[in-house]
C-alpha cells in the first residue's frame, strides 16, 4: 500500500473571502477530510469524500488518526480555524509525527498558511499590531499560570502589543479575570485594549475601551483580545473608533 | 465631488495562491492602484485604472497621497505584501489620517487581512509559532537599538519564540549582528533558528540551525528570521528536517 498524504489547512477566522486561493482546490483533492466539528462544518464535503469530526480537545489523538489515515494511503486534510501554526493543529500534527510510527515519517505533508484571527481582528479594529507585538494564548489546559504570569509580565516590560487567544475556558473562567488583575498591576490604566468577537462573522462584535474600563467578562471563547502597547492609540474617522500602533513607537 | 474610498490590502508573501479570495475583486473595483514598486508589480492593473509607484522608504508619503486620492473621490487600493497591518501600510496610513485633513475623515475605509510572512514562513518550516511567540522589527529607521534590545532581552525572559522581521539594513548592516550577539548572552547555544528567504517564490531559501551556529549575515531583505523558545524542538520526517514548538511549551 503506498503512503498518503498529508494537508494542514487553515480555514481563516470564518467567512469564504478570507480563505486563501489555494484552500478550495486542496480541500477538493483530498480523499479525508479531519478536524473539529464546527470547522468540518465550513467544508463542502463532496460525494466519496470522507468526513471524520472529533471534538475540540483532542488534538493529538485527531492527529495520530490523521498520521494513520495517510500513513494508510489516504490524502488527509486537517482542518483548524485561522492559521494551522498559531495555537492550532500543526502542532500537534508535528508532535504526533515525532513521537509516532516511523512509516508515518514517509507521508508527504505540507502546512498552508491561513489568516490568523489576531490578523483579522487587528485589520478590523485599525492597525493595533502596526509595531512589535505578541501573540499568548491564555488557554491553561496544557500551560500553569505560572507561565502565563512570566508572558505578560515579559510583553508589559517590553511594551508589546498582545493579542491574546483563548480568553475563556470552561475549565478555568477566572484566568482572564486574573490576566486583566496583572495586567492593570503592570500597565497604564488608560493603555487601549480591544475585545474582538466573531470577526467577520454574522454576530461580529467590537469593543474598544481601555485596561482601567475594560469588563473581562465580555471575553467568551470567540473572542480575541488585543491589549495597546504605550503608543498605541485611539482616534475617530469614517463615522467609527480606529486603533493603531504607530511605525517606529518607543522611541528613535 | 464625492468621497471615495480606501482598501487596504495584503499581497502576503508573493504567490497568488496565498492571497485571499477576496483580494482580485477588491484589486479589479480601485481606481487607483498605491504601493512600493516591486509589490505593484504583482497587481494586474486592468485598463484605465491608474498605478502609483513610490519608493519604500516613503510609507507616511504614500499614505497621505492614498488618503488625497480617495478625498477626492478615488477608489483607492493601498497594497502592501504580507499584511497590511503587521510592519506594513496600515499603520502609516492611520497615522497620516488622525494627522491630516478634517475631510479625509470622511472617506470609507477597510483593511483587508493578509498573510503574513511569519505565518508562511512558520508554514514551511513546520510549526514554530505553535506557542507563544512575538514579532519584532528590527528596522531601526524610525525606532533606536535601546528599544529593540529591550524587545528582546523581554521575549527572551519571556521564553516566546520569535519572529524577527526586516533583519537586514542597508543603513544598519551591523544591527542583526549585534541582536545575535545580544541572543546569545540571553538564550541557549541550542536554541533552534530558521532563515526563511523569499518564502513562497522561486528563489525560497530554507536554512535550519542553531544560535550558537547560525551565520546572520545570511539574513537578506527578503528573510524572516524565527528564533525558537526552550521547548522548540527540531526532528526529520519526510525527508527534509522540520521545526515546531509543542502545543503546551513550558509548563503546566
Amino acid at each position: 500500500m503506498s503512503v498518503g498524504r498529508l494537508d494542514i489547512i487553515g480555514l481563516g477566522p470564518g467567512p469564504e473571502r478570507w480563505l486563501t486561493m489555494e484552500t478550495p482546490a486542496i480541500l477538493a483533492l483530498a480523499t479525508d477530510v479531519v478536524g473539529y466539528g464546527p470547522y468540518l462544518d465550513r467544508v463542502r464535503i463532496r460525494p466519496g469524500q470522507k468526513r471524520h469530526a472529533s471534538d475540540n480537545r483532542e488534538e493529538l489523538a485527531r492527529a495520530r488518526h490523521a498520521l494513520a489515515l495517510a500513513a494508510d494511503g489516504a490524502h488527509v486534510a486537517v482542518v483548524s480555524g485561522g492559521d494551522p501554526g498559531v495555537f492550532a493543529m500543526a502542532a500537534a500534527l508535528f508532535e504526533a509525527l515525532e513521537a509516532g510510527e516511523t512509516r508515518w515519517r514517509e507521508i508527504e505533508i505540507t502546512v498552508h498558511p491561513g489568516i490568523s484571527a489576531m490578523l483579522a481582528a487587528a485589520a478590523r479594529l485599525g492597525a493595533p499590531l502596526g509595531h512589535d507585538f505578541c501573540a499568548i494564548s491564555l488557554s491553561d489546559n496544557l500551560k500553569s499560570w505560572n507561565v502565563i504570569e512570566q508572558r505578560l509580565r515579559a510583553a508589559a516590560m517590553g511594551d508589546f502589543v498582545m493579542a491574546l487567544y483563548n480568553p475563556a475556558s470552561k475549565a478555568r473562567p477566572g484566568l482572564i479575570h486574573d490576566a486583566f488583575a496583572l495586567l492593570r498591576e503592570l500597565k497604564p490604566a488608560e493603555t487601549i485594549v480591544g475585545f474582538a468577537r466573531a470577526i467577520g462573522r454574522a454576530d461580529e462584535k467590537l469593543t474598544l475601551t481601555t485596561l482601567a474600563e475594560a469588563d473581562p467578562a465580555i471575553a467568551d471563547m470567540s473572542t480575541l483580545v488585543l491589549v495597546g502597547a504605550h503608543a498605541t492609540r485611539s482616534f475617530e474617522a469614517c463615522g467609527r473608533r480606529w486603533i493603531y500602533t504607530p511605525r517606529g513607537s518607543g522611541g528613535g
